[in-house]
């Protein structure tokens, strides 16, 4: 993929509008700075009307004005939702959920993904607009499919039963091996053979744990075959690199695996305008996209120009929101700001989703951001102002991991945990730190930071539990936190105190029993939430207030930081330190409020030897991020914010030193000569 | 129908009970004052016990026993709830939901509206009683089926996907026309044939919305065809008035297309007497059944003697609350005061359901109350009275539409609107303010009305949209509110900054977007309601506080009479008016609240030049309403009301120029002669 | 049974661990003081790992270690989980839900109680565990099956269909009974036939109350006749006793009926340690299994030994409440105190359950206080000590009826009442009065009772109006509370002012109607509780404030005890009482607050002629119970508690006179010699 510029577009849908709107579209995205446009997302039924029968004209015509405008394509494969007539030909794709309900027509991506027909016919529509299109000079990207699985991402049909069955053949080899793995001793569950399994459908109560981990990372992998099918087909004729868009931390999907098969990670992030948490949890998103491509720039693939449709109350993004949240990502390692769409539509399901062109015309507050912004990022672009491919150092690690989201979040647990919970209340208190922050797998090699955190790594390999623990010899600040290395990766648990032998040594404790704050059961009428458990300790600043999770802990050779306060655990440890080898291990058995949280986060940088840099800028709300020799201040607070840092912001020419932020306000600070 | 008196009684279901209980049924009906029986409705499993054997014997005693008692007959066509053995036989009969489940016999209504089978077996049994009664003596009014869709309103069987199909075919002739309609280029969504469309059943996500529409569309006229078959059997045999009982503000079923068809406007009303928005709401759903019937005097065909017993906590009715209740229907123009049922039930679903004659038996409060209250309409009946037959007279108009009201709710929207929360705020405003209030079509002749109020009139026809323009410009107040005129009959977008052409310039404003007050996404746990927003002019009493709704807006040609504040849209247009023609155009882009709403709604009424009577009565919850020569002054608060009208009250004969009603105290004052 | 020893253990489920762990098993359980296993619950699969092959060699050897360990076995017949061969081979045998879903394999229970062939595969395998194992020394008591009903107590499939009409015509005879019993007449609902019946399948709105009552008892008799077809094949060839484990107050089964069927009952029971209610909620559960017995000691037959997994947030049992709970079992009736399970689960769907033996081993708080509860009953059994077999005696009696808890809460309800709300109500406030309270039927010989009590006895048959009446007339203390005897046992409506002629004369009152207090309908949005009413009366202490219900009651021949104060009823009676023949009859038509009613219910206590022992321990939450010669007191509060009773602690030795017990402690004073 050629960098040369900050791409800047949005999706784009002219088959919704008569050819008249599409002259002026193209002298609109000119006029708004659009360099990219996402063509095709939703073509199948215009592209292949009947079985076998294609029509290509009108997207040679489209394909040939944007290139005729200066705006390069985005092509999709168009698989995304398939026509209606494929349901009526072949009811057997239609993706049926745990209760025997068969999705119909009518909305989008009702298919099954381990359809074999389904598939087929995708394929075959690849291999056309390959055939088409892979020496199209407009073509800059491949887009396969689109936001895989958001609304059907497990099907529980006969023919997924089918291919769960191979996928579970091709994992244990042997029924023995699985029935082991499972666990079928207990409740009578043994299988005589793999003809006898079936998906998770609904059933009497509580199915059986590590089936349906295996159908979560089933479903992630049928899909994930999906995407292969098609990028092998463009890869056998076309060197364009090839993308699909992720949606954030998107629980269904392993994006671990899937981001090594992309040539290009980007990312559908919607924010929601009405919640004030929704910058900082954006903040970790843009992290994590970072993360998935190794630190490589990745692209904004859709955000809202204003406001979406799909919550119960949609509010707007307030005049400059969407230009901060935009160099948000553009900080955090994005060389691309795209949109979802272009223009508003004027029927169907997402009409009162906002466009970048909205219904009421390009002479309206939403255009003017966008067409400021455009030339703001034209401006931004090349190798002087030096974004595009420009890497972000990070200073800490937090290690995410899918099967501990699956595992974590089934029934039948401790105590209710919503895993990103945990993640984004440490990385908030990171970030509010002054850190940037990587996500990382616990298997791989950390020795580059100085600070790795494992939350609520409720699935713990022998070898994930030996590369913590050598990171920590090795001179690395372990922080681990409650829910982790309970099971293996088959959901046995790590019997003899929890987190695996090598793991538990480097800590210095093992866990009794997990006692979780609880009030009556909140699954009756009636119910409370769980009372506060206090927790003290210098660590969080003496006394202060804790959730979520509690445990009785045995600090067996390990420094107690902070122990827990009143009730049954009275006293006993709650926040453990043990150093290891040349480094430290860090043990937190809750999870504490954000300001204890906050000042326990300060101590393990300290511990950790990372210095965080003076504050660049004053203010509630103030991001500040460093991305090659820019450093991007963002004002996301209500008030003024003042920046005090040497250097010129690009944006206005001014001194960066005294520089007045007003709300929503950006500066980027390019480093002093 | 001969109006020889105003109508009294209720439901009568005598195959509940043994023969002796017959006898004392006619007795104490003529003790209460009871001159019409509403029978048979649930008959047909005892009418038709297997298929095509007949048994009317049981009927004709009962008929024959009341028509010598005195009492006249509402005879049902028993098509309401078929016999087990339809749905044995012909199991296609039961209706499917969206999730494809089969609804089975056991409770009532369980047919699909489509099945040619139940509307063959329902034909047939409307003709055999036809030919037995319509020449009965007794007979007063026919009742077809009972409730059409209060349970099924909608079948997602085949037998109606089949007959959606042809719905679909007859209103758009090619399946180009409907692609275009609904808007299928998006989310690839294109039909190659109308062979391939379906029902809206569950599907991944967001439903075509057009589809959507036409489905609410094609379901109330399936049921509206049940309803034309049997009265078509029936006007071949008899001149006696045909009537089917509506429930109010019900959403299934387009009643401005029912009453068209047939001969008087009946209704099933019941209030919740726990709830004190009840009053003004019932008086709402009265207003509505005189305004279906263009003026003609409707029935109030069911009401609870005390209480129901299908809530979650049943409140009996307040002594004197049935009376006033009945009072209210007689002012807003009912000629008819009757009950669900005459003998509470002894068994089965409803038999917690209070009966005129409860299981106490009569010798109880509520028998008392039913034989006064019949004793007091026997005394008001006949010309001298002159309620029978009389109009009632209405100051103002607001535009209902259910096309509206079913894209307003659908998903996918700007934000969550309850179509009816919005009528019903300004619909109690205006009352409380003194008015009477009809409500009419957008595309209605509208030069009868002063003020005519068009709200959340999401859907809006070029025509219709003319013809309120053309209303103001004739030198009509038309108030026009929020979410108006957002889409045309097909669900598109009304471009350029909604409204359509017309409207949008009578009006003077156009819409820039959206911008609905939200909190955090109420879907997600943890959610909150959204916040107010303020509002800042005269006519809103200064300062003052808004929900719901709110857009950015621009007044381009219109006076700016408040203006929202705080927040994004600090200082824009909130309510603005335009003088066009000879008359005025409001725009009201939120909802104030009820205070703020009260003071906006004196000032339309004063801008509109509608006089408002001094109030006949003070006191708090009192309701006044006139009807023919006659004032109804009701005292529903808690305290005493004292009535202030020259006059005599027919209850009692006192004057009525001090009068003092005690709660639940009713007069009704005789103009001076 | 040999009642040789308090029973002590728990479930045994070595099949989920290699043998070398089963070693380690039976030491531990010797050093637990454990003498009692339950084993085999969950191994048909392992038992008979494919149709017809049967594998017995893993459980001679688990029998014959615990054996040669001085354990004795509770052996079960294994039928509780299929294996998932027999749903794919028979996938008729899956039950299916009320919307026609099939529940699949991959928890438990997957069975339709009412497939033969279920049944009769259940039936083979208990046959070969009989023929194996009915000589066995070790066996001490037959387990059937497993905690019946406790997933799937309800099945719809076509078998279950065929099985309720069979039901149905042995309960009517003629389809003629039938319609007129379930009220057909109503709602088009005649049946022409039995074969026209369905099971209550999902249906348009409220189902036929009869319909739902009667598939009610046939799923708890279909449930109870797998039961008996197992007992009938161990009975054959074994004098060893039978079980079948309870579930305290369990809805969907008729335990009066099971109770005949077992030869010792046995329960479950999981009290919530969040929730401050367990302690007296245990309590009356304990009641409930000493009373199905007729006062035969009972077994605890599963607990936990600290944690469950199953709720949303799962608290541990804190230091001592193992303990204290098992003594309130033991006082309270029970021969045996045993747990779920022995060893915790290193996988499956319990593994975070608590086990006597923790993931974290033997060296852990929870297996030291097993350990040491294990010793200390093994001191106190034996005739010295005099607990096993001795009798609990109890004061007062609640009527319990399962036809009323049906009927109850069936929707369409003049208000909804939870029926165990209402019994726990009053167990609790007669327990804090110091009362011992059994439950019985109705319509059993209540003559031993000085006091009993009838709430909510909804469904109450002509003979047991009449037994309770002469109750009363004989000199018995009768309290009925509101909701009782409004229904026979058809659901048919006892006219004229409930109750029945009987009951009615002999409480002097007659309802005229219900008048239950409420706000705007809870199933709307925005909806609020239903605020209270208030009554006053000396028994309630003046001025009280009570909820739930109220009724407009005339007090025909009755003195008024309270009133309703405020509303509509203000002034009418609210608790009455006469005096009949010899005794007292008291009528109470609300549920007064936990304060007053316990006022009230001292007064009854009074008014009954019993004599309350001073207490014999002061501080709040402290429990006394007298079981046999011994006095069993227990400390459940927050702070020390000091017994003041003559004898000697039997657990310290120390005098009873002046013992101080710390929070959950414990003493068992010997009377006096």
């Amino acid at each position: 993929m050629r960098a040369v510029t900050i791409k800047y577009g949005g999706d784009y849908n002219p088959e919704q509008w008569p050819t008249e709107v599409w002259d002026e579209d193209v002298r609109l995205m000119q006029r708004a700075g659009v360099n990219l446009a996402t063509v095709a997302v939703f073509s199948w039924a215009r592209l292949e009307p009947r079985p076998g029968e294609y029509d290509f004209a009108w997207l040679d015509d489209v394909l040939g004005r944007l290139h005729a405008g200066g705006v390069r394509v985005d092509l999709a494969t168009a698989t995304a939702s398939p026509p209606p007539w494929l349901a009526r030909r072949h009811p057997e794709t239609l993706p049926v959920d745990e209760h025997g309900v068969r999705l119909e027509v009518g909305s989008r991506q009702q298919y099954c993904p381990s359809s074999p027909v389904y598939r087929a016919h995708a394929r075959r529509l690849v291999e056309r607009l390959v055939e088409r299109y892979a020496d199209h000079p407009a073509l800059e990207l491949w887009h396969v499919n689109n936001e895989y699985g958001c609304h059907v991402s497990r099907c529980y049909c006969d023919a997924s039963a089918a291919a769960f069955r191979d996928w579970l053949e091709d994992r244990y080899d042997t029924v023995e091996a699985l029935n082991d793995a499972w666990g079928t001793a207990f409740w009578s569950q043994r299988y005589d053979s793999f003809d006898e399994i079936m998906p998770p459908r609904a059933a009497p109560t509580f199915q059986n744990p590590t089936q349906l981990l295996d159908f979560d990372r089933f479903s992630s992998d049928e899909l994930l075959e999906c995407y292969r099918a098609e990028a092998e087909v463009i890869r056998a004729s076309s060197d364009v690199p090839i993308t699909t868009n992720f949606m954030g931390f998107f629980k269904p999907l392993d994006y671990w695996k899937w981001a090594k098969e992309v040539d290009v990670v980007s990312d559908d992030t919607y924010p929601d305008p009405a919640d004030p948490l929704s910058t900082p949890y954006a903040a970790m998103v843009r992290d994590l996209m970072r993360s998935l491509g190794g630190g490589a720039p990745w692209i904004l693939m859709e955000q809202a120009p204003s406001a979406v449709n799909w919550r119960e109350r949609n509010a707007i993004k307030a005049p400059g929101q969407m230009r901060a949240w935009s160099y948000q990502a553009l900080a955090r390692g994005a060389d691309g700001i795209l949109f979802f769409q272009w223009r508003q539509s004027k029927a169907g399901s997402e009409k009162f989703h906002s466009g970048m062109v909205p219904h009421a015309g390009p002479e309206t507050r939403v255009f003017r951001e966008i067409a400021e912004l455009g030339a703001e990022l034209t401006a931004l672009s090349g190798p002087e102002a030096g974004f595009e491919g420009a890497p972000v150092a990070a200073h800490a690690a937090i290690a995410l991991d899918w099967d501990s989201w699956w595992a974590l979040e089934q029934p039948a647990a401790p105590t209710a945990v919503a895993y990103l919970e945990v993640l984004f209340a440490w990385h908030a208190a990171l970030t509010a730190n002054g850190l940037t922050v990587d996500f990382v797998q616990a298997g791989a090699d950390l020795s580059g930071y100085p600070l790795v955190v494992v939350l609520a790594h409720f699935v713990l390999t022998a070898d994930q539990g030996a590369n913590l623990s050598a990171y920590a010899e090795e001179g690395g600040t372990l922080v681990v936190g409650f829910a982790s290395g309970i099971l293996d990766e088959q959901l046995h648990v790590h019997l003899g105190g929890y987190f695996g032998a090598e793991l538990r040594r480097a800590l210095g404790v093992r866990i009794e029993e997990f006692a979780p704050p609880a009030g009556p059961d909140l699954r009756a009428e009636g119910g409370v939430p769980a009372p506060p458990i206090g927790i003290v300790g210098d660590v969080v600043g003496g006394s202060a207030s804790a959730g979520l999770w509690a445990e009785a802990l045995i600090a067996e050779d390990a420094a107690i930081e902070a122990a827990f306060a009143g009730g049954a655990l009275d006293g006993t440890p709650a926040i453990t330190r043990r150093e290891t080898g040349v480094g430290r291990a860090w043990y937190v058995a809750t999870l504490p409020q954000p300001e204890a949280l906050g000042m326990l986060a300060a101590r393990l940088i300290a511990d950790a030897g990372i210095v965080v840099p003076e504050p660049a800028a004053v203010g509630g709300g103030v991001e500040v991020v460093r991305r090659g020799a820019n450093t991007v201040v963002i004002n996301h607070g209500d008030g003024t914010a003042v920046v005090r840092l040497p250097g010129v912001d690009r944006l206005t020419g001014a001194s960066a030193d005294g520089l007045e932020l007003a709300p929503q306000g950006v500066a980027v600070v390019a480093d002093p000569a």
